[in-house]
């Protein structure tokens, strides 16, 4: 018989789960030999007293996650933060986008082929207008085709310089945009941010269940690691036919959609948004969807969402 | 100034892109120590040979890919499969869902609940027919609402498990279902696959810039590691509305779509499948939606695509 039939065994090179789910991960996580290596991090990590005052001058930091891919997560991040900063310029917004892999966040603020200057106080995010900076892996790529081949630590290595070498300056909104899923990246963003803390999570969903079940994952996670919910966005919830005005729905609520899900698990709902073929156009072009039409009926959803998340948290 | 300013120095923990893209990743790698490292790997992985033995009697070992999530590539792999196996009943077809921290192939396939059994040859996968068996993370969970919060090491080890402990016996076709983008989980099937080959790699997209961008990096991903691409699939491709049958688009190809991306990187366009709200619902329920709606035009896309596929792999 296979020596490992349980999930408990099956992590042969990885002692630490408990730790993980508590975001003490270190970048040498999953080698079995930090008590015998000379170089294994002992004691407190040297670079969090750096992280902290830089985020010291972040008054709202605000993680974007879900559980699936493809449900529309850099498309709120950039639209929440176009219009955090539109509705007042004298309101400082950063963007962190911590998919390494695959960063869309330059795209969607209009940003291709932009790159980081640094400077003595760090690098510099680059600025989509005066009170809204952004900083992606996809300013430092050669070429924008290029893939980023890297496994976990060298991801964790990156997400801690954004943290810990940029100059965010003061912010009043820090909007960090997340891969799917509930890994190095995620627990990366959670042991960084420990000590000056994360002041929520938006969940964003689509309304078909093999969605949903991946949300509830992510609120298990949060719950996990101790990061408050602000609440659920259900995404992509309806499509309105523009020939005929007739509501269709793509991605079907088999089990009851996103609202129902949210009341199971006791999570806020915070609004449905409409499936709108012109938000992905938007975002293709660099656009404040929100601007480009006041008058869809999903730019009425994300403003009474925005409303809400505003009044959710501290001022 | 701060003494990182290039994408060459960020990853401060992980020596190896050079060995990463060739798909020579260990799951020590990030690990600065593995010179001076008692139980780092110094020689050939133990468990490649068995793995071999496991996998030598798979004939096509085919890799789903995207770079961007939520494009389809599980629904993918789930039409696909069911249309395999039950196109020929002797044709045997398995199926491993290597998504670890989003593991949608159970409900796909209408495997909620199911268990893995382990026995002398070990672990059993779970069969929807006779033909056709599947293998992921979901048949091991305790709740299904539990997040799985693994860094990339864990992660690897039961991928590895995956290949070396399951029982998979003669496969003709074993379809390998992955997350978004070009890290652990990927390295990591390439890694252990270096020595029986993946056969190819299915990349699918949807129409937009946001998705073609990400497939670009996936394309150079298989050229580095040097994974032989089998074809493009073009994904929720046009909607064609129930009421009024009028086409709209969804998810706008406003950069000419997946076959003008396909001709510009000379990789091979497999076809479109039209964006059918009934897909998504199928998956929901389990079931196959090319035999459920027969008259689909977006199964005459699968069925087309598929016979395609069939062609090019060797029989």
């Amino acid at each position: 018989m296979s020596p490992a039939a349980t999930p408990e065994n099956a992590p042969e090179h990885c002692p630490g789960t408990e730790s993980e789910q508590a975001g003490m991960a270190s970048a040498c996580d999953g080698c079995p030999n930090q008590n015998i290596c000379a170089t294994a991090p002992k004691g407190p990590d040297p670079d969090l007293p750096l992280i902290n005052d830089r985020m010291g001058t972040v008054k709202n930091k605000i993680l974007v996650l879900s559980g699936k891919g493809g449900v529309g997560k850099s498309s709120f991040t950039t639209q929440l933060s176009f219009a955090l900063s539109h509705a007042d310029e004298d309101t400082q917004v950063g963007v962190m986008d911590v998919d390494i892999c695959g960063p869309s966040i330059p795209k969607m603020f209009g940003l291709d082929g932009e790159q980081i200057h640094s400077s003595n106080s760090g690098w510099s995010p680059v600025y989509v207008t005066d009170n809204l900076g952004v900083m992606s892996i996809g300013f430092i790529l050669q070429d924008a085709d290029d893939a980023i081949i890297w496994r976990g630590p060298k991801k964790n290595g990156l997400i801690k310089q954004f943290l810990k070498d940029v100059d965010w300056g003061d912010l009043d909104y820090l909007v960090i945009d997340t891969p799917p899923g509930t890994s190095d990246e995620h627990l990366s963003v959670v042991q960084y941010l420990k000590e000056t803390g994360i002041t929520g999570a938006i969940l964003i969903t689509t309304p078909q269940e093999v969605a949903l079940q991946d949300v509830r994952k992510e609120i298990d996670f949060c719950r996990k690691v101790k990061i408050p919910i602000i609440g659920v966005v259900e995404n992509m919830a309806g499509f309105v036919c523009p020939g005929c005005k007739g509501e269709s729905v793509i991605f079907a609520p088999t089990t009851g959609g996103a609202r129902k899900m949210a009341e199971d698990t006791n999570v806020r709902f915070l609004g449905s948004i409409p499936l709108d073929p012109r938000i992905g156009k938007s975002c293709d072009q660099g656009l404040s969807f929100l601007e480009e039409y006041p008058d869809s009926p999903a730019t009425k959803a994300y403003i009474d969402i925005i409303a809400e998340i505003k009044k959710i948290l501290p001022q």
